[in-house]
């Protein structure tokens, strides 16, 4: 590890995750979905966020079930997009260093998590 | 027309089809594009903004030049959607008045375009 | 009134409402906001807002009430902003045509309505 | 250091640190921004953000020269915030882990920068 406040890469690539997740969940956040449209726009979420640099695969599944719940108690057959309605995994490879991360409902709330950090030096 | 302040069916129409406009633009403009994930996110913008109420149709195309010679003139192979990647047309229909609107470049900047007002009472 | 598919002043003024709505929506929406920090963001989206072409006057008020309540049924200090919290009305002015629109709630749900047309010819 | 791959505190506060840079760019690029509104909303961005768990200072400057060059060379008082308009510095405490990020420019695009990270156990 660093002696000093100098980051590590294992850290570094932490801070890449993060930014990743950030990203997905406020750019994409607020989108209309229905169930039609939902597999498109996961496909579209996995695919833009891949893009950003160190960035290995980003897994996006749409809750079904929970999306057709919300609609149900609702009055239109489409509603925003948010947190209770995504699975999530994000995995970044920064100089060797891996990290997994994922968005899971804790308690109804979506929950960012770093769960694995491997390749430390 | 309406004699009084109340809006006509028309003016609705062209109110909901700025809706979209604004929702489209505001809703995906930043989203990390690549030309390899260009596809797939004028497609999910599209199906997103058709779920909108009286929305008949949104045509999203990516610029695929304009977006290759901006990636070539940057350091990375990706870069953020913004207007002058993107032509898009959103057919509105609101109590039988259809509205045809279109995003077009204009002096650099890109503009949203009220073209076509259909079945005015 | 247009007597073929042209757009009469009054339409585009309602369009130009629209696309004022959208963005304020998507662009906002998402946005983390707690009881300290709404009176900030309702100033920044009104003036953000108002830079628009044609856009007179945005008023913003978040519905303190209605937040505080989210708040207290939730466990954080702060949520994701969304259009239970936001009162709004924009007022366009489009080659001396009037429009007055709002975002009030309906049925539990944020509607945008066009609710006054003034000016045409 | 953890010896297996469990995350470290300081690696949680990195990844932490990371989720708030993607929120405040994704969140508020394209927002609409003048001159007269860039002040208010530095304003806002900073107070949402800090919202955001675990973090403690966020700080926001636009750069008003960029910002105003921007503006000569284009067709209108205001333009879509991005991030050569920004500079930002992210402070995290996690679990007694300082973290501080910031955004800078470098070869003309914005560089979201991890630079240090103290009280590692």
């Amino acid at each position: 590890m660093s002696p000093d406040s100098t980051p590590t890469d294992a850290e570094a690539a932490c801070f890449e995750a993060g930014i990743k997740f950030g990203t997905l969940y406020h750019q994409f956040a607020g989108t209309p979905v229905s169930l039609e449209s939902a597999p498109s726009l996961a496909t579209a979420i996995g695919e833009s966020i891949e893009n950003q640099p160190h960035c290995t695969t980003v897994t996006v599944d749409v809750r079904e079930d929970e999306l057709a719940a919300a609609l149900e108690a609702g009055p239109a057959d489409y509603t925003e997009l948010t947190g209770r309605f995504l699975e999530v995994e994000i995995v970044v490879d920064y100089e060797g260093c891996e990290v997994v991360t994922r968005m899971a409902m804790e308690d109804g709330y979506p929950l960012m998590r770093l769960e694995e950090v491997h390749g430390r030096e």
